[in-house]
């Protein structure tokens, strides 16, 4: 056996919480260690030295390099000590605190089994449901639609469907999204994920001069409050973008402070080093190196108070139903913690996506968010369905891999996406090859979480990297084709399965395809994904198969 | 190379701050890769694909099958991105988040490095620098030392000196403390830990019917005030154990559940399966089994205002330097996060002492606790000093392992010990064998964090579990063995050289015995421990040698 691989942590990705009295423990292992058997030896924490219950562990991920052994435990006293037993070739191991050892000694127990000390309800992550379900489009405001033909149009500086250079301003708003949200819900869409929409002098409006206000290119709070109700009238839900990282330099408090520096009141809203902040020679804390994007110091109490009475605000004023965090990686977790409170006590499935690209699982212990932007999913599609440096059998591998980053509740709320408008346009990165892009959405279908399409994907958009990710929507639908939208749809309305919402999930590589297969009670849905050159299982190359079962199963 | 050896994950044991613009990064491998290089590979975040710099890292760590690289970075721009290159025989590999691969492309860094997004402040940990070089003493009181002998003895049900039933109190007092702290100062003690101290029938006294008074059995409200002034005045401090999991059933709150049942305010206090608590049916949740004991429900506002007030209360009332927290792993962490708040905000050098027996680091990550009662230490010790399971070799090996569980400014806190109220006497599990006592006591000293003496360790006291560790102070001089006592005053002492407060430190077996080396500045001190049957470079079988150098080194 492989020693070296064998990992388990309590109380983490390992072992978590998935009810009042219910939890999942994993246990890391070689995968070459077929021949190995485990088993779970578990009992009520204060009994476990004299009375140990015994139940086998089977493998229910593979990645690269390990495979992941799961036990989901209903449990009655939910203290819980365990340790595992792992047999090898008639001989028998145990895996504790203390590492592998061919004893144990149960009457020192105390000092060295795993444990789940106690399931406290306010520690568990609760999943918001509705996002095992959700089906997101993301809109970049700017671009989407202009529905308001009215309003002061001479921001505008190009012509709708010209090429977006980083300045320009083609009139999109959210009138334009609410005359199009029959269009979503046709789409398959419950869920949009709206870029910034308050108060800023950019098309992105990622540098807010103002909160509370909408941007009056885009509307005002009656539209947004119109969007929302309509919206949730059709059982669409909105969530927004909270850019709490840093502000706009116009913002009131930081123009406040580079007239009166270290006298001003919000001189400790910010991070600048000297008396008064020089946007010349950037003394302060910026987004990236943007000197007009200073940054929040979310370690303030009044930048906290600022931030929360915010998010506060939208959702009592607007119903909102959730926040997308900017830059939420560099925020303090000691500020997220906060923001899940004031956010669930208003409103308990609100949800709290952050954009980490990385591992967030510190983020995501349940003090926190709730969700990410999961772009490790989108790098690993980008490899396999763009690149060609996965085969399937790597593909599986680093899905698995994704998967165990986060505990199953996350998972379930998981924000997969293939682009947003911070990459390239994912059908420009396939070479706009359409049968992959189907292939690639049907992945993000029946991977566990929600799926999130980029506005435009359903037409076949194009698009590199910013601002290019972001053109104008085509409406001309006589540019539309008609049949990638339409097998689109019926990709998209997959997900309100309850299989695609509560199935375990498998996902391998067979016969050289990815294999990937959800099972919820006597329900079976199967994707297979034909990346090879060849006609497999009467897939053609590039295409793929979703099989269904209902009813009893072999 | 052993790929699945290697562990790194950010924001976490393996990737955290130590200042302001300070950090720590460790990488796991397998400790037979010995001719592999490793370099961290690192740059500012938003330039990272462009621009990295390049430093070796060094193993500074070796459990049983890994060895850990670790490097101390000084940040100029503290987003930090960074990957490990490494060498093997001429070859070379990376290791992303993506795993070990040949080739990596920096181009697209932002989807795989690995990142310290922003050192918030507000999220880091901070050393309570008084931790360092404290050497506790632990005091059970009901058994320390009777000071009060005008008060009401009619409870005292034992002659001094008899041996303790669980029911038996002895008649030991906070006025018996305060007239020894001349003994404990003289000593080499700088920090008190007092079990419970408020009412309660027990003798223990962690089944606590009022946390505002002081149990008259111990003293008055005064008389703490006392305790904490004097001791303060001689470089004493005193930490106080917080018995919030449970509370007795005889608190006022339970007895109103007990009274009214569901129409008592105090009902959703506790954890209550039916209408009323039932005793006798156990239909509530305890501490263990303890029907007596019932457990505190801290996910319920009201139970956490309660605890909150409690904790600012003694601080602010008797200005003690720190709570111990008793069953603390079975508390939510969503209390001790605002526990830690309302402490540190009163006063900020107040520690907060976990009793976690396991891997405590879900609570060590600069939110809830700043340390634990490291009983990982102690099993290591029974396990070299007293069962002979390690030898030097292995117990280096577990010294190591214990270090990386947790960051630096965590181990800089812990709690070492070798015993407790809770665990048989060390002295008793050595076989009384002197010299290993202090062999070990000298090991408890040089381990980096606090030293904790339980009380009468100096004077060799004896006892087996619970009643048995507890058993009265014998304050009959001539019954001492002056030589142990005055050899553990001169290992206390070195507690408060700067070389074992601050120093880095290296643990290995050498020569068959266990070696360990701090190093700060141009001090060095070196501990060998001698458990072999054989007298070795001059250390007598079971003795132990400090070596001091100072000034320049080698």
């Amino acid at each position: 056996m492989n020693q070296y691989a064998l990992l388990h942590t309590p109380d983490s990705r390992y072992c978590f919480a998935t009810g009042k009295k219910e939890l999942v423990i994993r246990l890391r292992t070689a995968k070459e260690d077929r021949d190995i058997r485990v088993f779970l030896v578990y009992g009520a924490k204060y009994e476990f030295q004299m009375k140990q219950n015994e139940i086998e562990m089977h493998v229910h991920y593979e990645d690269g390099l390990y495979q992941y052994y799961e036990k989901k435990l209903e449990l009655e006293d939910v203290r819980l000590a365990y340790i595992f037993r792992i047999e090898e070739n008639g001989k028998e191991y145990y895996y504790s605190e203390d590492g592998l050892t061919e004893t144990y000694c149960f009457p020192e127990a105390f000092y060295n089994f795993f444990q789940m000390p106690y399931i406290n309800p306010n520690d568990r992550l609760k999943t918001v449901d509705w996002m095992r379900k959700a089906v997101f489009y993301q809109i970049f405001i700017d671009r989407f639609r202009q529905g308001n033909l009215t309003k002061d149009t001479s921001y505008i500086n190009m012509q709708w469907g010209d090429l977006p250079t980083p300045k320009s301003f083609a009139g999109g708003d959210i009138r334009g999204i609410i005359e199009k949200l029959d269009y979503l819900k046709e789409l398959g869409i419950n869920a949009v994920y709206l870029t910034p929409i308050f108060q800023s002098i950019s098309n992105h409006k990622y540098d807010i001069r103002d909160y509370r206000k909408v941007d009056p290119q885009f509307g005002s709070l009656s539209d947004v409050k119109e969007l929302v109700q309509k919206a949730h009238g059709m059982g669409i839900r909105i969530v927004m973008d909270a850019v709490f990282n840093h502000c706009s330099m116009e913002m009131e408090e930081f123009e406040d402070v580079l007239k009166n520096g270290k006298a001003s009141p919000y001189y400790e809203w910010f991070l600048i080093d000297g008396d008064y902040p020089d946007p010349e020679r950037m003394n302060y804390e910026c987004f990236a190196s943007c000197n007009y994007m200073p940054k929040l110091n979310t370690a303030n109490a009044g930048v906290q108070e600022f931030l929360l009475k915010i998010a506060a605000y939208w959702i009592k004023e607007a119903d909102i139903d959730g926040w997308r965090l900017d830059v939420s990686d560099e925020v303090s977790h000691d500020f997220w913690r906060r923001f899940r409170k004031e956010v669930k006590q208003l409103k308990k499935d609100c949800v709290i996506i952050g954009e980490n690209w990385h591992d967030a699982y510190p983020y995501l212990m349940g003090d926190q968010y709730d969700s990410i932007m999961n772009y490790a999913f989108t790098k690993a599609c980008l490899d396999y369905f763009a690149r060609g440096k996965f085969d399937a059998r790597q593909m599986a591998e680093k899905l698995n891999g994704n998967l165990m980053r986060n505990t199953e509740p996350v998972n379930d709320m998981m924000l997969n996406l293939l682009d947003s408008h911070d990459t390239h346009r994912f059908y420009t990165e396939i070479g706009k090859n359409k049968k992959r892009l189907l292939a690639a959405i049907a992945l993000l279908v029946v991977f566990p979480g929600a799926a999130c399409i980029y506005y435009g994907t359903e037409i076949c958009m194009e698009g590199g990297y910013d601002p290019d990710s972001r053109r104008c929507f085509d409406w001309e639908e006589s540019h539309w084709d008609r049949t990638v939208m339409q097998e689109i749809k019926k990709l998209l309305a997959l997900k309100q399965k309850p299989v695609l919402q509560y199935g375990t999930v498998k996902i391998k590589e067979e016969e050289k395809m990815l294999f990937v297969e959800r099972k919820y009670k006597k329900d079976r849905l199967i994707l297979r994904i034909n990346l090879t050159k060849e006609t497999r299982q009467g897939i053609d190359p590039d295409g793929y198969q979703i099989m269904e079962e209902q009813g009893e199963m072999a």
